[in-house]
């Protein structure tokens, strides 16, 4: 007989999910109501203002998807582009290369932006690729690498994108909630997220958000969206506020109870706040790490404060440590992806996970058993380094 | 500022969500731990020994799909259609017509069987269809028409749908846990449901289960599957219990805490004991409204224990009614969809709502309704004859 099932506690330190707050988990287990009750569709009324705060947005199209990050990246693709299109696509890590996949199972033609992992993409390449193909119209890139901790800047590639007459698809998963996103003021196009990340709220639901010149390319789309449960024009019969909402799927209410809590929370803290607090502890973890001698794979000017990429030192396995940390003080930090796979941890720094406790825990921890496989290192120094950063609290912007 | 948000408590008793039992919720609240930790593969793998028993399968593959039901639908069409497939589809209800959707976006020929609304697909009209299109290798029907609360003989569609060299695509959303569906003795060979009928759990996921004819089919194709998110070659690496769990998506990880708990309490019951609680409920509930002076439209025979369609009497405005149920007594009913929009109310005996308490208030709270807007009723006939029926305790199976 199988039984009720108790997870340990754990710390989450790696690529997501993060730590979700006791306040979010508390909300999760509210009582579930129906999907069409008038006080659920009060609630979603209030999760879409909340999440344009999020995004920075005033797109009347904003909501979460009911289902994870991955179907967030494919609500883009399958309503914006139709077969034989071309799409210019960056690929620097796994989530580009996803990306390539989802262009060409709708049928598009994808031109690809081959770039490094771990380095943000290159504006100059992708401009003389939109140069080379002058019938692209739409130019897909992956703000925060969730598999290499890379951030690329998503306001020069959108300004380029529309100065070639080409709308922009961005990944924005790691990003929203702990790094500087501005979807009106960069004018991203269609922007999809995941729930699990730094906004702290468990995993599962993929908030995205369309422009107005986005929509326009699916109201002239001239095939039908190939999914029916993705298909945007049913999807907002149900989600639009401005007529009669029509039953399209039973909404995952309970998950969006939580998710509502955590935007609540985000509000509470302020966005540019939240973006700060990540910066600031990935300044007080990075000390730390380097006074164990560790290094940081991504260049200075190019890392998301929220995901760290740290090169495994020569002779250590990098399996055995992830699972003694696991074992020893139930910490989870993240193994490398693709190219990645073997060579780098993935500490990530995401929403409630992003605190002094964390980092501390985290860095003792890696002396303790990097010590322990054979690896010299002065926990004293690094735990110094990291209280020394935190100290320095930075003015609120 | 918006706030957290309190929902109201409701009784629960549409066409789903269901009342979640609070063991539900609690699991639900539990801490979140990684997609990839070693506690949660054990979970995974029991997750998938639940499902079978409760699909009653061996089927290797059986897991639950990330996603609402709807994607449950979608997963099976867009897996086993390719384009140009002629698929015969059973039409007797909402979720008839969406399966119809998915063929023709798979790029699929649908070739419809037309039934009638709160009537059974029937079988020999089915017979006569699979005759006249000798080329269709697939059956799509709905065993428990969620719109209407009909049920069809799946096992006889399936035994004819065999006959003609066709394998069967099964939408047991409703059924699942509420009546009974005997995957493996009845032969079907893709099946979907959800969570938040007779699961009791919350909306959100979708358990599907298919048989080996049907992973043949999957492995024969010619193309791609169009949806990257759906594709069951790459969920099927990360729910696999064969080889080292590849990542795919982020798993919705509470939501499968969920399944998990809500699974067990249907292992505790007996599947078959649960089959029974259901059907016994429902002849309370009958008699009550019966006694009401209330019809249900679905002739008995074909009847769904866990959701009956009641027509609404003449004069009655439906919608004012329910609006009533919810505001006094914090009461759900469903609505009719489609052809029987206004016609009928859907009352839902699912999971955790299939109780003696909740037939009593339903039945109570309407005979109060209706005798406010001037619909006459005797409310001690009615509630004498729930109890007459809860009384008679018939023998476990």
């Amino acid at each position: 007989m199988i039984r009720s099932f108790n997870p340990p506690v754990r710390t989450l330190m790696g690529p997501g999910p993060a730590d979700v707050h006791p306040r979010v988990l508390a909300a999760l287990a509210r009582p579930t109501i129906g999907h069409l009750d008038p006080a659920f569709v009060t609630m979603m009324d209030e999760l879409k203002d909340l999440l344009r705060l999020a995004f920075r947005t005033e797109n009347a199209l904003t909501m979460p998807v009911s289902a994870p990050g991955s179907a967030g990246m494919e609500i883009c693709f399958v309503n914006l582009v139709e077969p034989g299109d071309e799409v210019v696509v960056c690929i620097n890590g796994v989530f580009g290369a996803r990306m390539k996949e989802n262009i060409e199972r709708t049928g598009g033609i994808p031109i690809v932006v081959q770039g490094q992992w771990g380095r943000a993409v290159d504006p100059n390449q992708v401009e003389e690729t939109l140069k080379a193909h002058p019938n692209a119209r739409l130019l897909a890139f992956v703000q925060a690498e969730t598999s290499t901790g890379a951030s690329s800047d998503a306001q020069t590639l959108a300004e380029i994108a529309h100065r070639h007459d080409c709308l922009t698809i961005v990944d924005a998963v790691t990003a929203l909630g702990g790094s500087p996103l501005e979807v009106d003021a960069w004018g991203l196009d269609a922007v999809y997220s995941g729930s699990q990340k730094c906004l702290s709220c468990t995993p599962g639901l993929a908030p995205v958000t369309f422009g107005e010149r986005a929509l326009e390319k699916v109201r002239q789309r001239k095939t039908k969206v190939q999914s029916w449960f993705l298909d945007l024009n049913l999807v907002m019969g149900y989600w639009s506020g401005e007529q009669k909402r029509t039953y399209h799927h039973t909404a995952p209410v309970n998950a969006l109870y939580a998710l509502h809590e955590s935007l609540v929370m985000l509000a509470e803290e302020g966005v540019e706040q939240a973006w700060e607090r990540h910066a600031h502890h990935h300044r007080a973890l990075r000390a730390g790490l380097e006074a164990l001698g560790l290094e940081l794979i991504v260049p200075v000017d190019e890392r998301l404060p929220q995901l760290n990429s740290v090169a495994v030192p020569g002779g250590i396995d990098e399996a055995l440590v992830r699972s003694r940390l696991l074992q020893h003080y139930n910490l989870e930090l993240g193994a490398g992806l693709g190219d990645l796979a073997g060579k780098i941890w993935r500490i990530g720094l995401m929403g409630y996970s992003s605190r002094p406790t964390n980092i501390l825990l985290c860095v003792g921890a890696l002396a303790n058993e990097l010590s322990a496989l054979g690896h010299r290192t002065d926990a004293g120094a690094a735990l110094e380094a990291v209280r020394t950063v935190l100290d320095q609290k930075t003015p609120a912007p």
